[in-house]
């Protein structure tokens, strides 16, 4: 058996999140579709972890297992050719047995995406949260270093979350700002179900005022996650890259 | 009555182009539909020119009339509320009773987008045509340059166009060329149907060695739309500015 380690890039736009479900249009769901049509024998696809519904990913890594010896380009070109225009699988290599998209993956990057303009254009709209407000990024700057380290995220995570280690480090968060977009850039050893967005809520509440920066400390200690912001949408989510 | 100025930006791929159609979603349309519900009067928009089905606008103008004396801004806003997010107007400016989107127009700047990768990134796809063969930068330089200046484009542009005059004049052409995008950027007076997209077909031909930059002169004269290239895709095609 062979195991192929797969980079693809979705707009998560039109489908309800990553993880196969019975009868609703799913990332793994159509790339297993794929990988059946192009090797003819049944797959599983692992991937370094699921998207939510409307996430998007520049480069989200999966691996699977198959009999057939094709070459990796043919399997890129083979999957393109069967996959929708929304997925495209950008790399596939050849790896040891042992990798594994989700246990052997180092670190995840992800990006939020915040339109910062009354008038959002056209060409952005799916991958971009709006929120023209006033802003203070010298705050949010601020706070944002807070979340650099390791720490427990139960405040920032669904209240839902299955993990009962709720232990991550985050290695590095910074912004990029234009006058029509901010971008947030974290890169951590994993991320809890929505931990990313709730971390973008929170921060948006600094930049409005309705939080200080003292109280993120106070907030990862009390351990509640009432106490943190709002979790932002889905769709200005988007994984840029997994390193293993 | 007050004449308005608008400037619009839209994502062309789900609708049937910019002029109205019976029963079918159109720009205009929606426009028009979206000025009738905040002035409560029937409006009339005439835009600068129509845009082909697939073609996108970054700043497409049109101009129309109302009795009403609501302020631009909050014509600006109550479109945009009732418009869908693929429609956006940009800007609304009170204008002389003789602005007339079409007849006032100078110039028009096109852009026609063409992805130069195997794999098309799924958040560009909607926006660029793609063309992955080789191409010769430097002789398609050299025959861009042959369609700069007053011609008569019969043999760029529909066979069914129904314009007597086919005189227009080219003001600048240019490339940006990066790894992944090819962007030809055009302006001119005015331009006949297709003739943006047969004018970038023709080009490939003789990127691709196809035609010769000394047969583009001999096409102009002799007035036969089956001596150009192919008319490329629409969805490449984005209406970049007018200028009045």
């Amino acid at each position: 058996m062979r195991n192929l380690k797969l980079t693809l890039a979705y707009d998560g736009t039109g489908f309800h999140g990553w993880q196969v479900q019975p009868n609703l249009l799913t990332v793994q769901g159509v790339l297993q579709q794929a990988l059946q049509g192009l090797f003819n024998h049944e797959v599983t696809v692992t991937g370094s972890g699921r998207t939510d519904r409307g996430v998007h990913a520049a480069g989200q890594v999966a691996n699977t297992q198959t009999i057939r010896t094709m070459d990796t380009a043919a399997v890129v070109r083979g999957l393109n050719a069967l996959l929708p225009a929304e997925v495209r699988v950008l790399q596939v290599e050849e790896v040891d047995a042992g990798f594994h998209a989700r246990h052997s993956a180092r670190s995840k990057t992800y990006e939020y995406h915040i339109w910062r303009q009354q008038i959002v254009s056209p060409f952005r709209c799916r991958y971009v949260y709006v929120f023209p407000y006033p802003l203070n990024a010298e705050t949010i700057d601020q706070a944002s270093g807070c979340f650099v380290g390791t720490h427990d995220f139960t405040s920032f995570c669904a209240s839902s979350t299955e993990s009962e280690d709720r232990v991550r480090t985050i290695y590095a968060i910074e912004w990029d700002r234009t006058e029509e977009e901010w971008v947030l850039r974290i890169r951590g050893d994993g991320f809890l179900q929505y931990m990313v967005r709730t971390i973008v809520g929170t921060l948006l509440y600094v930049g409005s005022g309705k939080l200080q920066v003292h109280h993120i400390p106070e907030i990862f200690h009390a351990r509640d996650r009432r106490l943190a912001g709002p979790c932002v949408p889905p769709h200005g989510l988007h994984l840029l890259r997994v390193d293993y």
